[in-house]
């Protein structure tokens, strides 16, 4: 945890806060923080803080935030649009790409997606909410992705797609291709990522048909979640 | 697991396989292989091959593997210096990196490595070699990387690290820095990175000393797997 995520509900006074959830628990047991010491904080959507610890009895701390606001780090230009995968898998790819700096995340069906996925509990509003606070805390962000679920390929890729990728370079992986991802590409991007078994052929040119590019990162399978990470790392 | 590994100890025949461990589980309840089906397979730091499914009976599976020889991927240019992490983390690292086609991988001790780390039962000729071979099966890949242990920073840096070094471009992981990781490099790489806290300033004027760069990944600060997989896709 690089930074102390606030709502506006965890404030009691004007510039006073009290918490009792794993914040607290991280900011007792991990930064082991006494009475005026310093705390990096940030309000959700909005500037990072500093704050100063006033108290932490038994499970909740107390924290005085002062005025001067810093700007979070800059997003990365990057819409991410990837197959729903294993929840444990899918956890580890909102994460990484939210510490990332990805901002608008599509979670999307397609041929190969396992139909029990759908089910997990992952996909409510709450449990992403969850990762994505994770992400952000990682990378001492505030600015909270937008994640956006997409259970019809087709219609997805025909009538939004054409307006996601609108002024972007779009891309797709695709392991068969015969064109390496690019490099530190300036500008937007949109890259779309498949479920473990890939896209089918028909997935492929569905995409391609209104102008993503196939590229591959090479002969090596990696894990999804690896792959997000080394493709985001690659195109910026 | 993109590939079934084979020791000579796993042939019963000249070119008969026979397999009861996890290999033969994933063949059986992952790959669902009936008799006459083909399965890839790669001889232990050897090619690759192409094997045929001859029974799965219980947990004993049965394979005709070919003579015809498939040279594996190749190798990343790229010697990845790491410091001791979490078990956990550390398993994850070794695994991505295997995938990516690292196949030096030197573990060391720095100052803010926490020194319980290195009783871990991960340290162990056997657990390592698990991981290396998690990564291989991920990747396709049947060359074992070496993993040295190093458990004193100073005499590494100052005695081994010239030579590891030569002819390569040498360049550490430092969120202080002000240059950027590059990205593509032709050649040799030798990276390291530091444990969850970071390099010491004193670690990273030693390092620079003999001529690696510190090199940043952004002020946003990923998960050292992550960092890993990022810094190795930047480069290569």
């Amino acid at each position: 945890m690089n930074i102390i995520l606030l709502d506006t509900n965890d404030f009691t006074g004007n510039s006073k806060v009290s918490i009792r959830d794993r914040r607290a628990e991280h900011i007792i047991n991990v930064l082991h923080a006494k009475s005026g010491q310093c705390l990096k904080v940030g309000m959700i959507n909005g500037n990072i803080r500093h704050g100063t610890c006033i108290s932490t009895n038994k499970n909740c701390v107390e924290i005085e935030v002062d005025n001067f606001n810093i700007l979070p780090p800059p997003p990365l230009p990057v819409t991410l649009i990837v197959a729903m995968q294993r929840p444990k898998t899918m956890k580890k790819i909102i994460q990484s790409a939210t510490a990332m700096g990805v901002k608008k995340i599509f979670i999307i069906e397609t041929w190969k997606v396992e139909k029990s996925y759908w089910t997990s509990p992952l996909l409510t509003q709450e449990k992403l909410e969850e990762q994505l606070r994770l992400g952000l805390e990682q990378s001492g962000d505030t600015i909270m992705p937008q994640i956006t679920i997409k259970k019809r390929f087709k219609p997805f890729v025909e009538d939004e797609l054409p307006t996601i990728t609108a002024g972007s370079l779009g891309l797709v992986a695709h392991p068969d291709s015969t064109m390496k991802c690019p490099h530190q590409i300036d500008g937007q991007i949109t890259v779309a990522v498949g479920p473990e078994g890939g896209f089918t052929e028909y997935e492929i040119n569905k995409m391609s048909d209104i102008g993503l590019k196939p590229v591959t990162l090479g002969i090596r399978t990696l894990r999804s979640e690896f792959a997000v990470t080394a493709l985001l790392a690659k195109l910026t």
